[in-house]
């Protein structure tokens, strides 16, 4: 068995779409999150949103939107949007609770915990801000802007990304030496990685005006990549189960590109699964 | 002088107007906020939503809608959403974090604290879902649904009620001993109380086909609504000054309500100044 690769979000540069999906995801995000009065909330703002990682629901959102043949501005609001409830989340799991049996983190915290929790809370609304300011009546969108909303909340709430926390604290509680068993870390992946990157595919699909069952595939191929991502993100072993697992959902992800037009399929591929093999 | 009335969020029985409106804003939300699966994680949800203390935001939100001539139903999503709003930064105001300056709590604590930053996490994305959901394209209310959208997110976000937070934190670390000076006082409830019943009141009236004025006075009248409540709520004795802002607000917010029906204005006017008297 080869050694595996652990997922790094920042991917090699000459996956110039990626890169090209990236940089206008930054550029939009520059441009909302500045740094305004009130100053003391909106500089811990601007530097939790860009120093916190990055995740790649927000450019699998703009790459479903092209898939369908919608127009990459058309994606952009919803992307920044899901890098913020991204590192809203990613801030609050930070935060240094009474009674919480995480391993205490290794990144620096710049703030302390009541400005964390603060800034975390800012963020969500701050995302949905973005989205829904984006609404522009001329353009008749309004209705797929209102769809885009209820996917969002939904994966971010009770039944996506807070059960994924959720089953998170429970799995570190009920195990202190991090050797769950894979079954569960893929439940838990499921719910908080795979709930992000299927409701950004479903999103970008939405927003470039696909129909419903492309809408579908994509959401589908959103959660089998961003399950892998969990997965490897959290096993940091040579583990054979996981090979087994990865590969599986691996062409099941592949399955769901099938009927699209075939150069930007194989932008996609070699963007979201080229990282994502052992070797 | 007389010693005045500190305001109750739950108001004398007598008031019919306020009794029906909240009565129909609490089974709107027992209908959206139900114990479904994943149980560990709704229980508390439904837990934390129906015994967190009422603001009146979301009664002042559909009492607006009414007032420039929308029906009810227009309002109870929106009403509904402010309340889960107002549970989730209640929630999140009384967590034990290390360094925090705030009194500890006397509220009970049903759960841990991982507990309560979850759902305090995901009561903001579920309030706002339930407000997205209410879209209906056969209405053709998306467009103002998005405008309330916006307004949601900006008042409870880095401008609103986030900045009051910080302020609050701010203040309690300069002192200690809760003898803020009234001006300090009044900004904080400008920000928190003020920003929260500013939003409900032009919420209401944006959703009850309100026009640009109506919008306006509305969000005024909330505003110094809002106000004299975060005063009445943090100074807790009987302050000469306190008495002068207080009946300074009254006199404004009483003006923006001159050109309504009378009917309804005074059915508002019981409702929500009636104790906001020294008696």
């Amino acid at each position: 068995v080869l050694p595996y690769r652990p997922l790094k979000v920042t991917m090699s540069c000459n996956q110039s779409y990626w890169t090209s999906i990236n940089a206008d995801i930054e550029a939009h995000l520059k441009q909302a999150i500045t740094v305004r009065e009130p100053l003391p909330v909106f500089e811990p703002m601007h530097h939790l949103t860009f120093s916190a990682p990055r995740s790649t629901a927000p450019a699998l959102c703009v790459a479903a939107c092209e898939l369908v043949g919608g127009h990459r501005d058309q994606a952009l609001p919803a992307a920044s949007a899901l890098h913020l409830m991204h590192a809203a989340s990613f801030t609050h799991r930070h935060l240094p609770l009474t009674e919480s049996c995480r391993p205490k983190s290794t990144i620096q915290h710049a703030y302390g915990p009541n400005m964390e929790l603060l800034i975390g809370d800012a963020l969500v609304p701050s995302g949905l801000e973005l989205l829904a300011k984006s609404n522009d009546p001329t353009q008749n969108n309004s209705n797929r802007i209102l769809r885009v909303m209820v996917e969002i909340t939904r994966a971010i709430g009770s039944q996506g990304m807070i059960y994924g926390q959720y089953y998170e604290v429970e799995l570190c509680q009920s195990d202190n030496k991090g050797s769950s068993h894979i079954g569960e870390i893929e439940r838990l992946s499921e719910k908080y990685e795979g709930a992000l990157h299927a409701c950004a595919a479903a999103c970008g699909a939405i927003l470039g005006r696909g129909n419903e069952e492309e809408i579908e595939k994509m959401r589908r191929y959103g959660l089998y990549i961003g399950k892998i991502q969990g997965l490897m993100n959290r096993i940091g072993s040579n583990d054979k189960d996981l090979k087994v697992l990865v590969d599986g959902l691996r062409n099941l992800a592949t399955k769901e590109l099938t009927g699209f037009n075939e150069a930007k399929v194989e932008a996609i591929s070699s963007s979201f699964e080229s990282n994502l093999i052992y070797a």
